[in-house]
């Protein structure tokens, strides 16, 4: 695949897709992939869109998509179904819909379903970001279906996080404001024509208000942005309080911060990933341990206590990752 | 907390609940409490209950609760809400319907929001179990709102799962097949009494004959029971099926097997988050480590390669843990 890198930076899109494919499987040369593209990656920006299923996410994206294809920018899409845990077949659905970029060779669009192991969906889901990024994207759009957990560790991703709510469900605001307090930079009412549009967005800036803001910046006020996204109305505004919030993080050097964060976080998780599979080796493999384990399923000792008597006699000793 | 264990022993259930929620608040002596009670542990049967949401899994576990206290058995119920990260307002409602048995010392049931990180909750849950346990409980019953990636994680701590399905949610089956195939010890078409109840039996049926049962165990095949919550119809044969799947894991020696396994994975986990918490902590100090992240930002080295060059030349040498 590595020798493929220099298709992929010359825009061939059949090489996106098969790269794409093969980070997806987690086979033995993924690393020597991300490793060989990771000087061509940091220029795309990302934009999470998370929110209640029905809030119209994908059209939104959709339009989205559009508004930024009027800036001739290239667009990548990756739609993320955490709720499918073993396959991505319920977005299927969903993905039709975004049919009008279908044949636009500047807009790439993937779904993606979970990783069989929680937290994978999360890191799988940054690899396939890393990829777009290099292919060239300036926009990565990250749509999730849902607000549940997994869809708040994908947004760790995000530059600028997009929360879709719509009127009508009046309980939902509250039933999960705690959790998009504290991820939204802008909030979305989509369905604005509907009744009680006006409502949301009284809501959401009293809870602005209220609350105060908990995301880190406390110097961004997140903007509620009302739109249509079944004829595209609002949309614009909705685009142009996307690049006011990047701008407003250029500006003040915290898009930098957090792209830095970001990649430490990264070196951090790599390093974790690697001396927990050497533990599942060392444990794995018949040997003195067991006898320790052993006693642990007597009720002779408890876990805690094996545990730290693994770490300082055995794994420290033995092992040269 | 420690010098409290002989009252849970002994039953009191104010001493329980405190526990409980000393526990989930993940405070310093949370480790202390949880190595003194592994000895008391063991002794309970976990039944795991999923499934979509509306498939009516809380009058079920009621009902479930009414057939087990015939027996006379102490129960405890966990009542595990993934899907709101922040709040665990949402299953409040469903606990009312519990409220059968707010009375009844012998069952003590509890709700459980999202301990914030991703894999949290799975660990709150099995560390609460363990307190039940202790406690006394002959059966624990672990319900879950959903059927995504954090309630799949749950059920691993369930010696039975029972997965339960509804007639007139014709594709939920072919959506989540996949993983409910994989999950399953006992199938539960609830609201049975609803059209198309033995279609989605015979569905079940049909995939159990082409998919293969893809859980470890080849010699055990799901039942599918049938049941009405709203009136109890069918509850008691469902736990008669409870009773005959967990002969079979006793007879089979597959439930100390499955124990044992679990316990060790557990020792696993809790060497891993220790040796987790300590990267963080280097990581975190300013020192050597940062120029080498430094040039990964910049894009002159990548994360994998940094990642095994602090395993490898500073986390290995510095750090006794």
């Amino acid at each position: 695949m590595v020798e493929q890198i220099p298709a992929l930076l010359g825009g061939d899109r059949r090489v996106l897709a098969r790269m794409i494919t093969y980070v997806e499987n987690d086979g033995e040369g993924k690393e020597a992939l991300l490793r060989e593209l990771h000087p061509y990656t940091g220029k795309a920006y990302v934009i999470g869109i998370t929110g209640s299923p029905g809030a119209g996410k994908s059209s939104l994206t959709d339009r989205i998509i559009t508004e930024l294809r009027k800036g001739d920018y290239k667009v990548g899409v990756i739609a993320v179904d955490p709720t499918s845990p073993f396959t991505g077949g319920a977005i299927l659905g969903d993905r039709i819909r975004m049919s009008d970029h279908y044949l636009d060779q500047s807009v790439f669009i993937r779904s993606m379903g979970t990783r069989g192991s929680l937290g994978g969906l999360s890191r799988a889901t940054k690899e396939v970001i890393k990829v777009l990024d290099a292919s060239g994207c300036d926009f990565i759009i990250v749509e999730t279906v849902g607000v549940g957990q997994s869809e708040l560790e994908i947004m760790t991703a995000a530059d600028s996080t997009l929360v879709v709510l719509t009127p009508g469900a009046g309980d939902s605001i509250q039933a999960i404001k705690a959790g998009i307090m504290e991820i939204a930079d802008i909030f979305v009412v989509n369905k604005s024509d509907l009744a009680g549009a006006d409502r949301v967005v009284t809501e959401i800036e009293v809870m602005l208000d209220l609350g105060g803001y908990k995301k880190g910046d406390q110097s961004w006020r997140p903007p509620v942005a009302k739109t249509v996204s079944i004829n595209g109305k609002g949309v614009d505004e909705l685009v142009q309080k996307v690049k006011a919030h990047r701008q407003h993080l250029e500006k003040s050097g915290r898009l930098d911060q957090e792209r830095q964060r970001r990649l430490k976080a990264e070196v951090s998780e790599i390093i974790e990933e690697r001396i927990k599979e050497m533990i599942r080796q060392q444990l794995g493999r018949s040997g003195q341990w067991n006898d320790l384990l052993e006693e642990v399923v007597a009720r002779k000792i408890d876990p805690y206590t094996v545990a730290s008597q693994i770490i300082k006699e055995e794994l420290w000793k033995r092992s040269t990752p």
